[in-house]
């Protein structure tokens, strides 16, 4: 038997059960902080030594040189090939699909030019170099590789370095079949918080990254925190999440093998299924009772929905939406028969998947959008990995000889009033009376 | 007489040089550190009565309540009733226009339909509520105010709540009357790390906010720091920096004064000039030490400029342009006959000024453009503040049955070859063989 919590909005502390449900200690571990700031300093003191001394220590893989560490766009390519039939069109559809949804998400320079011929826009350019983090053994998944990869390609990054950790040499094939589908540029094997630190510093061999996006285990994301502002970051992601939405017209079966898809990942994911229909959340505890057997992760499914997991009973759909903007999940799943309905009254969410043959399954492979989704409430200020994360924008003035004597004017009197005097004059000597010549 | 370094490209050793000019010592001190983990801790336990706590120790505020620190709407438009005519017109101007520009910045929520009926999409939303920090004291810039007032609410936040430290109880009118102009909601009179405490955890009187923004004191970028992850923040900004690439038509004078008017902000901002025609620079260093005895603010000018300021000879434009790509600057004028030509080769900096007339101080007060931007080489891989820093995206995915078929298929297929067995019967049930309702 399953056990997993029941909870009723109409019950007294129903917000509190509901806070402590949500609770996560993000607590930082000061024995890994310890050691990473040991690592950050070695790696950016020694360098390419201090890379392959961490590279034999904590993955057993002894190199002469960095440059042995590299897995050559050659070996990137015939790991592809080396993929059977129906595995290299799937990851070739994923890719695909992937690809032709971030291109909508591409920017482009605009400008405008005022009357008086001042010229005002937003130039978009991409980043030169970006980083991408692949983690080895289980939590390696290829699917994650192409939702890094392809953004950051649509986007124009110049170069996108992959590091992965390859423990006893050990590479996996399908990971570095999706690096060359994603249009890695290069990559290295090695991994953790040393990995992290040859992107944000440079070595000899490997060239700096302005930015480092992709998951990692602890040290990983500590060293990440650590190398933010020298490099940019993605979002260090939480336990991941999903949040079900049901009118009760889904057939509970399919309901409680999402709500398993999400508990699978790790004992500390999130499954948790809002209706206002108790009897559907008694099928949907019933089919997972007799779908869990049948399970190869069935350990991790039963600890995760046991400690994080919900069922619970709202008055209507209006206040299960009113739920989810608060939990702001990253994955939300609104399981109806008038899916867009609900949708407009959802303000935070990483992804909505709308109707009942939208699994998140789905959305974490093929459907296009970004597996790369804000967790923790996140959602409420920010969003999905994006074509956006490696784009910049630099404003662009030219005030005119004309525009200038409005703005020079307006310019100088606020600067008088803040008591920068010499930002007055900068704009005064564009006037026409103090003009010189 | 002033004292600024002159570097030559040519010269040996010019890359250690610039670099040793760039390099700014960001360590955090851990004195600052520990206070400020004392008041998180102190207003997320003991909430209204330690915000009353340390405003009375830290601003001399004594108040009986939270409530009576508010600066009600009613105070804050009869700040804006109080300016004298010609200050009001400027601020005023100022909004407008800043408004103008960034109502250009707002994204729109798109969808697309496949021709088997999926619907895939990203929607956009404005934050909830969001925290406007402004300092007190002599930093206290109207202008600041407006640059991160007007985007949020461009941007269609719900509440934009200012607080904003109030010494022995003064109150900057200018400010206050920007806050009127710019749409905040609310405002209160606290700061320090007490107020990015109230904000992003909430208190009894003060609602918590879903993303903290403005520039503060060594102790507000601490808190800043730590808060991050239970709301967003914007950039940590460094020192404030101006690049100047100088083909040597524009006055000597001019040149001097926009160097000036990046020095006058503090000791560590800085201010460098290249340019390929040793004679201009000289021009521009007698222009220094002529025009620096009229300036208020000289003492400063004078310090930051022999600590961090710079006149560079470049073999030429082209070479001027690639410095400028590697200092990724804050703010890069191109005072120059062709600016557009020399802008085209620039990837990195937070704002590009174009042409003789534009000079930074148009664009900090009133071109139209943000003035927050990304300092400290940071303009590889971030933005200037914009309506994009209070929107979120969320993916929209509505699979049709049919859509469900071919999507399935391609998921089950990834999620096998991950080991995600749920992920696939998930996937698997949206298929027609079996299917069940």
């Amino acid at each position: 038997m399953l056990s997993i919590k029941r909870l009723n909005t109409r019950d007294d502390g129903f917000k509190a059960s509901l806070r402590a449900l949500l609770a996560f200690d993000a607590t930082q571990d000061d024995s890994i902080e310890n050691a990473v700031t040991d690592i950050l300093k070695g790696v950016r003191q020694h360098g390419d030594a201090a890379l392959l001394d961490y590279t034999r220590r904590f993955d057993r893989v002894t190199a002469a040189s960095v440059a042995e560490l590299e897995i050559t766009p050659a070996a990137l390519a015939a790991a592809l090939d080396s993929l059977d039939a129906a595995q290299r069109q799937a990851l070739e559809a994923a890719a695909d699909r992937v690809r032709r949804y971030h291109e909508r998400q591409r920017a482009e320079t605009w400008t405008y030019t005022e009357d008086d011929g001042t010229m005002l826009g937003q130039k978009i350019t991409p980043l030169d170099r970006v980083g991408l983090y692949v983690p080895g053994g289980k939590a390696a998944y290829p699917s994650s590789v192409l939702m890094n990869a392809i953004p950051a390609k649509v986007a124009g990054v110049g170069e996108v370095v992959m590091v992965t950790p390859t423990p006893d040499g050990l590479r996996n094939p399908i990971v570095l079949a999706a690096a060359a589908l994603g249009g890695v540029d290069r990559a290295w094997a090695i991994g953790g918080a040393q990995a992290v630190a040859a992107l944000a510093f440079g070595t000899d061999t490997i060239a700096p990254v302005d930015k480092i996006v992709g998951p990692g285990n602890a040290y990983v994301a500590a060293a990440k925190r650590r190398v933010f502002g020298v490099v940019g970051i993605d979002m260090i992601a939480g336990p991941s999440e999903i949040l079900i939405v049901a009118d009760g017209t889904t057939p509970a079966d399919w309901v409680a093998m999402d709500l398993f898809s999400q508990a699978e990942h790790d004992e500390l994911a999130q499954a948790i299924l809002l209706c206002p229909d108790a009897g559907y959340l008694d099928q949907v505890a019933q089919a997972m009772d007799r779908l869990l057997p049948g399970m190869p992760r069935a350990d991790i499914i039963r600890t995760s929905l046991a400690n994080r997991g919900g069922l619970i009973q709202v008055r209507d759909m209006e206040e299960a939406c009113e739920i989810a903007n608060d939990i702001a999940p990253e994955h939300l799943e609104i399981s109806a028969d008038e899916p867009q309905r609900w949708a407009d009254l959802i303000r935070h969410a990483g992804a909505l998947f709308l109707g009942r043959y939208s699994s998140e399954a789905l959305g974490d492979y093929c459907a296009g959008p970004n597996h790369v989704l804000p967790t923790s409430r996140t959602a409420r200020f920010s969003s999905p990995l994006g074509v956006y994360d490696f784009q910049k924008r630099s404003s662009l003035i030219q005030v005119s000889r004309d525009g200038a004597q409005t703005l020079g004017r307006i310019a100088a009197c606020l600067a008088y009033g803040e008591g920068l005097q010499a930002h007055a004059a900068s704009a005064e000597y564009r006037l026409p009376s103090t003009e010189k010549t």
